[in-house]
């Protein structure tokens, strides 16, 4: 892997303000095969989520005012599920949806996903938004950085498949 | 009407901070009973809303992680929702709960509602935070207050009814 691939490779995780986490990751992959999968239902179970589970998509309505549901299935057999509305969509740019885990019912926060056109590969930086420092920090603490670069790793894997 | 009914009647509507608002109204009841009519679903439609409609509760699951919505009839035929989830039931004195209106879906703030004894009176008090002050601004402007202060009233009635 050259330095150039592994720069890509790194998420940027950062807090702009007490109530906000800011992730920028660039993907070696156009916008509209970026954008796409994040918002196709039948490829969100190949790449949502740690290696140690599976995604299960019960509802995944990318409209405005549209619901989502996943259930994570776990390797120990249990399952977790995490639920929102998509607040925007705008293909192959932006999607705004709140974001709910059944652990902590009732606390929701807003992600703002933009996807950025670098030529063969796209920029995508999430800005998620809490009512309060401590679900941001809360958020923080869960393991979070590490699920998600995880995530995202799978994701270039399946990037990769696709384009192959 | 006495001064010192009157003076239940008025609902007193601050913004403590730049996402928040303050809303306190006194009952002319005991807590136990105020605290029954804001989580019984046989008696939401008899109070809930402005006088022009009627609340329909379609779910209304009261107890942490349970979600309700309500569907507003309105007197022209149309009609508009509201949904959240129960993040605190503690009966007789506190209620958290998230609030979504369908006209602005991914909106989504956060009311906690605290229900005092004052012996035959009760005073509660809500309290409303925001993701942002847009929102909670939006949310003073949608004339919500009036709104409030004639379910308050219609509640006022429904409390005098049931003692009678």
């Amino acid at each position: 892997m050259t330095n150039a691939q592994q720069s890509t490779r790194t998420a940027t995780v950062t807090k702009p303000s007490d109530r906000e986490i800011h992730i920028e990751r660039v993907f070696d992959a156009p916008r509209d095969r970026v954008f796409a999968l994040f918002t196709d239902p039948e490829l969100i179970p190949q790449w949502w989520g740690p290696r140690s589970t599976t995604a299960e998509v019960v509802q995944m309505d990318v409209r405005t005012g549209g619901d989502y549901r996943f259930v994570m299935h776990n390797d120990d057999g249990s399952q977790t599920s995490f639920r929102g509305t998509y607040r925007e969509v705008t293909a192959p740019e932006r999607i705004v949806q709140t974001f709910e885990w059944d652990g902590m019912p009732g606390y929701v926060s807003v992600e703002t996903a933009e996807f950025e056109d670098l030529g063969d590969r796209t920029k995508v930086t999430t800005t998620t938004i809490f009512h309060t420092t401590e679900e941001r920090d809360g958020m923080l603490g869960s393991g979070m950085e590490s699920g998600m670069n995880e995530t995202y790793q799978r994701l270039d894997e399946l990037l990769e498949r696709l384009a192959g």
